[in-house]
């Protein structure tokens, strides 16, 4: 048994996070709320996604599984607006999900959930933490966007940086210790990403949200943030790339 | 003789109506104002608009024919703003249509009106009528848009019903009585129609616009509804597609 | 030595001026500003631009030349607002210029120099001379789009004209002398002109900017306008083309 009502906005988050990464996902629903778990076909990053019952404007389940196609759920909160409540309800008898918006009703077939992983997430040892304004971050991934397929972070106990190498430009964005929110640093450590997966996830932050990033040398990193105003909780994990010199 | 002067947004409304349709139309100018009919080359829709020389802001004409290439009277239309009156002149000795729109001059040939037809509107008994808001039935076409190319439009002394059946999903919008603006049916109508008619009808009523549904069993469907603040009336026939049980 | 401060849309304006013609452009730098010559690839239009030392914040500068690639710069000027003030700076060792935006820094390689012609600007003499606003230009430049790809630039001693012949449409825009802001002409003139080149350079121009052109009898035209408030001066020439009957 799935029944919950929720402000479209709240779907939208979570569709967002989850889309970065996968076309279809599986949903952990039980009596406390909802999670999730994906790796991407390319096997480079992560998801991992918690949203509790009081996210929720109404709530209520037992434990189970919902495969859900992520762009049809796109086009139900293509009909909706920003704070329009979306009532959810699961129908057992056709495993049929079934979305009420104001007057319009859409019966959803459910995605067999046979094949999906529950990927674990790795406990990682990463030295150097950050915690900036997602927003912060976007000038700095767009300005790299327009010079290689690869950003680089770096954190120093003087500050973070992103920077990105050409073939003849290069471009960095130099955040000091001052404009951070927090910083964890004693040595030096830099890692080179997929500049397209780290801009979707930055990307996947709702605006004006903070943002955690826990780095190493040449090792994976790790994002985490909030969604839902504080009921959710998003960990991407992203794996580097090689930097050759 | 042909001279009048309109609003651009009379003439936008107008081309809207028509342009669902036909790439050419036929004008029929006399004395009291200008009408056309027109079929699609499909045969599957047919419209019958009439606007009285009231819509103009000055209006004269001796009986004739303005045979117009719809895409040239649009760009026309991108030239002008919405208030904007636009100057309309039969140049009879080139057959070109002149358009004077604040300093611009544009002379237009027209098109050839030899070989279009005078399509006949048939009188259908259609025993269910709903009136209703343009805008309450958009949620619905956009809903049934991304699940079939097909919408069922649904009368019962209960209320008016959009609904569209995929291969796994479904959507519907339900209007109750009290959401209509007024409702004849003595017992439940359905037929089906291709959707993509149907929006653009739909789309072709003016912004705030009241449309005249009027349906029967598995049989065509009659769109009535005012353009240019009620100087103008349009009425489409839209053929129904053959259900598959 | 080159070392700048200026506002975003400075440079933009600049750009805009420099992209209708050439992908790469030699910059002349001086003490007191800087000022570039192009020629476009089909040697139809040539552009003359000045920006004096006035136009920026900070300027300093030893003589020399700097080749830029425009759509870096374009990339560069995509990360700042309007009124973001750049920092400039050349960094001879490595022959990059270095930009400053914000927190971001970027390194960009030059064009070299080498193969880039200095053209010079004939002395015209052009007997018909209008000043108007560049805006009264543009509804008729988009008028004529849809009819021809040449426009007709008109002079006499009653007004100014743009005018569009196609095979079967024709459009013309007459500003009368009290459209214009000048009009210093003795006999009628006329010449057909690329539209393509002519709306580029007309949209080049600042909004509510004013736009000199001087044209003659089937010979080039020439227009020119201010650019950074006044403190940056261009001149465009454009080719004439063959006008058949």
């Amino acid at each position: 048994m799935f029944k919950a009502k929720l402000k479209a906005d709240v779907l939208r988050d979570v569709i967002k996070v989850v889309s970065t990464l996968v076309d279809e996902v599986k949903l952990n629903v039980t009596k406390d709320g909802l999670s999730l778990k994906a790796v991407d076909p390319a096997h480079v990053a992560m998801v991992d996604l918690n949203l509790g019952k009081e996210a929720f404007e109404e709530f209520e389940s037992s434990p189970g599984e919902l495969g859900l196609d992520i762009d049809k759920v796109k086009e139900v909160l293509n009909l909706a607006k920003a704070d329009t409540v979306l009532d959810i309800n699961h129908d057992e008898e056709h495993n049929k999900l079934v979305f009420r918006i104001d007057n319009i009703t859409r019966h959803m077939s459910l995605v067999d959930t046979m094949g999906m992983s529950d990927p674990k997430m790795p406990q990682l040892n990463l030295p150097a933490k950050v915690k900036v304004a997602a927003g912060e971050l976007l000038q700095g991934i767009k300005a790299s966007e327009s010079i290689s397929n690869h950003i680089a972070l770096v954190a120093s106990p003087e500050g973070f940086e992103l920077s990105s190498q050409g073939d003849t430009d290069s471009v960095s964005l130099k955040l000091r210790k001052d404009l951070l929110l927090s910083l964890e640093c004693t040595e030096p450590v830099r890692s080179l990403f997929s500049l397209d997966y780290f801009s979707n996830m930055v990307r996947a932050v709702p605006s004006a949200g903070v943002i955690g990033l826990a780095i190493g040398q040449d090792y994976p990193a790790r994002l985490d943030f909030e969604i839902a105003e504080g009921h959710g909780k998003v960990v991407y994990l992203l794996a580097p790339r090689i930097e050759n010199e």
